[in-house]
């Protein structure tokens, strides 16, 4: 359906807007690390060349790439970040490089296309935010022929994971249960009106909450029991809104610990410059978004718990099918079906699938 | 300025569809209690009467006032939370006395007149939320001639307080500026972008976000060093949106303490159940938010810091200037501008003012 655009700010825009958020997203060394990299390693692509940053935020994408040499710089912001973005750009003398543009990438207009599109628009799990569209609307308008996409790829990654989140989770949720009984109770007692038809009603509304919601979290590599799978990857220059509306995947995946406490699925996300096919990159990078002992970013890990946990065996297979469309209510967030089937290698049998789904 | 409804859906409306919200007023004993008492010990104003339940949520309300007589009640609910007060009176078997309207007060038609208004509309502070337009609005096209408001009266209170808020906001802000100074050197020496241009900015959000932001508090009353004066009075029967739009206030406060450290103010309201003046009520009913020891209410107190605190005597006189007015940008906050002078009873000396404005 067509989107309102107050409540899209009211809901999405809103938090850019402050300077605070953006400084979170500059303060991830790891994200800092890659664009920068993927930049100042592959001056090639800017020096002498046009190029469109979508969703500029601060500016700092914009600025680096007029640093890295390009002719010129359109930096596209929706929100009052963009005067931030401007006075940043002043501050370090390139307003003749790079043009703010304070605007929604959909509405406005470039004067001339563009041969390179770079753009840091990965949500929680690559696709949450969906900001990705406006990127690829960008592209099918505002790239030339041969343009390149900064990042060129990405790939959605899930595996099988331990987490004491099940646990706590689900005693928050019987925490919250046992305070319902206690007010139906007092309501009953002291004011005379029996709420106990709403039970059912509560009880859906907490499960959602604590238990059908993914988890933001940084994991610690060794909470992995299983192989990491990749479920969906995409060439930035090609991919379509249609491609990303709905992630459908069945995947496998082995558990590789002795004995394991299966507790749900973890899922991250990275994303290469690579150039393109006619251009490839001098230097290739990476961002990565995985488990990592050290090198954490901003994203983290969705976790998506399963209940109740159970023991694994290492050898046992989890046959996983995984599917991701679009929040009815707001385009922004995701709904995520998981089940997963798992063969145990001791017997060779199949235990029953368990299943759960996710506001994410 | 017009209102776009889906942003107010997406801004305010959208927390009061939940169960566990509106449970956490359910569970209020003392707001509870008031609505209790003023319907069941006035029992001569619903028997045989038509009620309108303003924002009935749960229903609560509405079936109190079945269950005191009432012919009919139309209990009116925004939210989808109108489907679970509709549950819950025919789970009480009330379904011929109360009618649930789900829609905006606003917008619905009722198919008469109603001898009793009822309604939960406080906010934070009295005024958050506003709410009481909604009362009114209802008032003016659907109250008989003497009709009668629960609650009929409404008063805003402030005293001086003493806080250890007030170091802990400033100190919590020194942190965050301490940490973008830091972030201002890496992103210089790392990447080769100077940032401080947005120092002023960064300052001036961070200081909004912790010193000039009213703070939830629920206040122990010796906390209180001053002496609490009435900022407005309001017979529900006759306010008008106008009269609601700006609070202004000129009012002095003594300190009552021996030696106190004079952090800033608090605010807070109580309404009364008084039926109308052709019609009193029985028994008058109080619901106070005011600090308390063992009555603490969920809308605690609204706490505005003043920056330095300072030291006063008892004996000292402040003055008091108060004004608050709707934020541009969401007509349900507030914007509150605070001046304080103080008159040292010792030296007869006036100190400089002290002066802050706040979001609310
Ligand atoms: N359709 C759209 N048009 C313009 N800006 C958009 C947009 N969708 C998202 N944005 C903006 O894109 C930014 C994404 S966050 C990334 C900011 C910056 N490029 C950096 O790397 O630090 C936000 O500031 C958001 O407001
Ligand atoms: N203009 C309006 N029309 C209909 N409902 C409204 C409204 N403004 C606020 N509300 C509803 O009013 C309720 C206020 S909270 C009070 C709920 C209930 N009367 C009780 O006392 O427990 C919320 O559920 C909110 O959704």
């Amino acid at each position: 359906g067509a989107v309102d655009k107050g409540v899209d700010f009211a809901n999405y825009f809103c938090t850019y807007g402050f300077l605070y958020h953006q400084k979170e997203m500059l303060c991830d060394r790891v994200r800092m690390d890659a664009y920068f990299n993927a930049i100042f390693e592959n001056k090639h692509d800017f020096e002498g060349k046009t190029v469109l940053d979508v969703g500029t935020g601060s500016g700092i994408l914009a600025i680096w790439c007029a640093q890295a040499g390009a002719r010129k710089v359109y930096a596209v912001e929706a929100t009052k970040m963009a005067v931030h973005a401007s006075q940043l750009v002043h501050a370090n003398k390139l307003q003749d490089v790079v043009q703010v543009i304070e605007g929604s990438m959909e509405d406005i207009t470039l004067p001339e296309k563009v041969d390179v599109i770079i753009s840091e628009w990965m949500g929680y799990f690559l696709l949450r935010e969906s900001m990705l569209d406006s990127v690829i609307c960008a592209r099918n308008r505002w790239l030339k022929p041969n343009g390149v996409m900064y990042p060129s790829h990405a790939r959605m990654w899930m595996a099988p994971i331990r987490s004491g989140l099940v646990d706590q989770k689900m005693s928050d949720y019987e925490g919250a249960m046992d305070d319902w009984y206690s007010f139906i109770n007092e309501t009953k007692s002291y004011y005379g009106v029996d709420m106990s038809v709403l039970t059912r009603s509560f009880t859906e509304e907490q499960r959602k909450y604590y238990m059908q919601t993914s988890i933001w979290n940084n994991l610690h590599p060794n909470q992995i029991i299983g192989t990491p799978t990749i479920i969906m990857e995409m060439d930035c220059l090609t991919t379509t809104v249609d491609d990303i509306r709905t992630v459908r995947a069945s995947i496998s995946s082995s558990i590789t610990e002795e004995n394991a406490r299966f507790c749900g699925f973890a899922g991250w996300f990275d994303v290469h410059f690579r150039g393109s096919s006619k251009n490839p990159a001098q230097s290739e990078i990476e961002l990565t978004t995985a488990p990592s002992y050290d090198s954490g970013t901003h994203w983290g890990q969705q976790v998506f718990l399963l209940y109740p946990s159970l023991n694994v065996q290492q050898g046992d297979d989890l046959v996983i099918q995984f599917s991701m469309s679009r929040s009815k209510d707001n385009h922004r967030l995701m709904e995520v079906d998981l089940s997963c089937e798992i063969r145990q290698s001791s017997s060779g049998e199949l235990l029953s699938p368990f299943r759960n789904n996710f506001l994410h």
